[in-house]
């Protein structure tokens, strides 16, 4: 089938299905499928009929995943798996999660016109709970596939303060002490490879040129500070010449500014680095005439090489060093958080770029400055990759807005790697 | 009598006043003397009782502020004036003020003793109301005095909200008809020169070197934007390339920087010019991982020279405009509030350096960066100096910490400049 005739045949019955289930999870301008909730429950049954109506079998693992098997030619093999997964923030957008899903089932869909029969079980992995909104953790389906939940995850708090995530598991029907045995309750040994479609969190597809899919490189790791503050003296904004000044903002500023310079060198010469200040913050006490004596800030820094972020951070402590000795204030600083980068293994990337060039799709590749379920499953052992499809007005907010044209490439990407899978 | 035996014998005279008055008006560790309130009216009637018992004759203007006179060789001739306020912040500090109106007694107090008659009458000028905090108008006292008070001030609201500053001016006796005329309450013209020592709001002096008093050149001037606002784009933190990002944050700091940098050339330049961004905010969505979409912030810009300070505000406009085309932001502005230098004469600044070149002691020449009554009599025509004292921690606060051996360095360089005025 060519592109066009995939895309001509193909978008009603995928547009019909996004629709449906935003429907069914609208929540003002947008949607909210909460993690463990009757509404990603029903969400859930509702994409089972539609697996059961492509001839696929459905099972529920340990976790409360929902798995659709379609059988291939040698049940034998470990099979392809394709997934993401079925939760969205609260008033969210319908695409986050629910594109990679639709996206395994689309091939499908689109096997049983042209009649492929893939040479191994193909398997669509739609998980649980992968957003941290309603409970502060994020990935909990994947990591409970995994056997990587544990007690102290199952207390966590609901945000409305009412009950657990442990309670919410338990109403999906799963058994708790069965997923916080450490062991993944599924033989991952029988997965031979995961791939996840998902929506850009970003605008650089869309901005980019002419790609509209990506081939994930990898996961940006971090290195954050909630809480740093820099020490410096109040005083009148009229009565203090210059050279006696310990004004705090003024440090902040050449921080900052001096940083983004360091920053920009190291991205010209090929460094995947990205750098924010995202809350900057003066005492209850700050005024137009009065110079500042303290700001709290905070930072966050990102590259796929835990050597880069290292530096940066580096040349953050040093730069904020100096502004020490030649300003006279004094910084404070919390503990940072860390998150080493998520590997993308090299031979599925590989993969995803051979299948978008036999398809004839321009793609860029790029790292996830955002975590996803990938990195969980790369991390437990099954050789995982990730396609980007360009999304407008970024994601986790009801603007989310993915085209179906752009959805479609990046599903035809999917669809030949899993038909090359065995090639 | 020498320095040193002037400081023996005046310090324990001054100490227990300042004390006395302290005590009438504690608050918490500090003072509070409310403009137009019962505690200034009593203070003032302790002051008036201090300069009665040095043979003085007080008398109350149609705006409420109190004189006390001493005969003069010649009483025809135009008065010497020297005083201040006697209000305070709320729990502000017992010197910001007060001293002023205790180192014109301390002349009268020494003359006593040393049995120096003045060549010409010498007033105390006991002001009111100088102090913004409860009605939001800062000199009620000294505009009421030049007859520059309006009913529009006079309707201003208490800060508790009960109540008007013509209510207070009212309880305090003042008929508020006679003072809203646009006409002096006194004549001015019978005014040869006013004098104000006051404690320097700054630590210049302090941090300076040698020299304990300051003789100010004049009172810098402002321009000001309360609300300046830096609009991005907010977007994810991971997600989104350098080359890509419309920082709000990144904006701001290029600009205070480099801003500073400009500072730092026109002060090395020889002009006088101070730069403050007191208020920095972010929206209530802030987030670690969020890239700022905005920034509201406030300017301040302080100078002696009406010339430096449109200079400084144009390049600020420069400096944001280059920054919207380079990074593809857009500045909001709200109206500049602009208020003009104060200027100090000549003159009378010339009498004040002379008279402390005569008694050996140290001074700097410093603008003073808050305004004071000097500059509204000076705008009125009267010609006016002011004296600075060192001081320690700022003023408006309790921990204003005058020494009163620099207090009485002060006092006896206003002292010869009233001695030699006729010389």
């Amino acid at each position: 089938m060519s592109l066009d005739a995939f895309v001509e045949r193909t978008t009603p019955w995928v547009a019909e299905r996004f629709e449906a289930i935003r429907a069914m999870s609208a929540d003002g301008p947008g949607v909210t499928r909460e993690a463990y909730s009757a509404t990603e429950s029903a969400v859930l049954d509702y994409l089972v009929a539609q697996g059961e109506a492509l001839g696929m079998q459905a099972q529920t693992d340990a976790a409360g995943n929902v798995w659709l098997t379609l059988k291939g030619r040698d049940a034998t093999k470990p099979a392809l798996v394709a997934g993401s997964h079925v939760d969205s923030v609260p008033e969210g957008g319908n695409y986050d999660g629910l594109a990679g899903v639709l996206a395994a089932l689309t091939c499908v869909y689109t096997w049983q016109q042209t009649g492929f029969v893939p040479a191994r079980d193909f398997r669509v992995l739609m998980l649980r709970g992968e957003e941290s909104s309603f409970y502060g953790k994020a990935y909990m389906g994947s990591l409970a596939l995994t056997g990587q939940l544990t007690p102290a995850h199952l207390a966590l708090k609901h945000r409305s303060g009412e009950g657990t995530l442990g309670d919410a598991l338990t109403r999906c029907g799963v058994v708790i002490e069965k997923v916080t045995e450490g062991q993944p309750v599924v033989d991952l040994s029988q997965l031979a490879a995961f791939f996840e479609l998902h929506i850009e969190q970003g605008p650089m597809l869309e901005k980019g040129g002419r790609a509209r899919v990506g081939v994930v490189t990898g996961i940006r790791g971090n290195i954050r500070h909630k809480r740093v503050k820099i020490l410096g003296e109040t005083a009148h904004s009229g009565a203090v010449d210059k050279a006696y000044r310990h004004d705090a903002v003024m440090a902040f500023a050449e921080l900052v500014h001096t940083l983004e310079e360091r920053w920009d060198a190291l991205v010209r010469a090929g460094d995947d680095l990205v750098f924010t200040v995202g809350v900057v913050e003066l005492p209850p006490t700050r005024a137009i005439s009065v110079i500042p004596g303290e700001v709290t800030f905070s930072v966050d820094i990102r590259s796929l090489s835990t050597e880069t972020i290292g530096v940066f951070h580096a040349m953050l402590q040093s730069e904020a060093h100096a502004i020490e000795q030649t300003r006279g204030v004094r910084f404070e600083w919390d503990e940072p958080i860390k998150t080493a980068p998520g590997l993308i293994d090299e031979a599925m990337q590989a993969r995803l770029r051979i299948a978008a060039e036999a398809e004839g799709i321009p793609y860029e590749t790029m790292p996830s400055g955002a975590g996803h379920d990938t990195a969980v499953m790369s991390a437990a052992g099954v050789p995982s990759a990730m396609i980007f499809v360009t999304n407008q007005n970024g994601s986790h907010n009801p603007h989310e807005a993915m085209r179906i044209d752009d959805f479609l490439l990046g599903v035809a990407v999917l669809r030949r790697a899993l038909e090359d899978f065995d090639i």
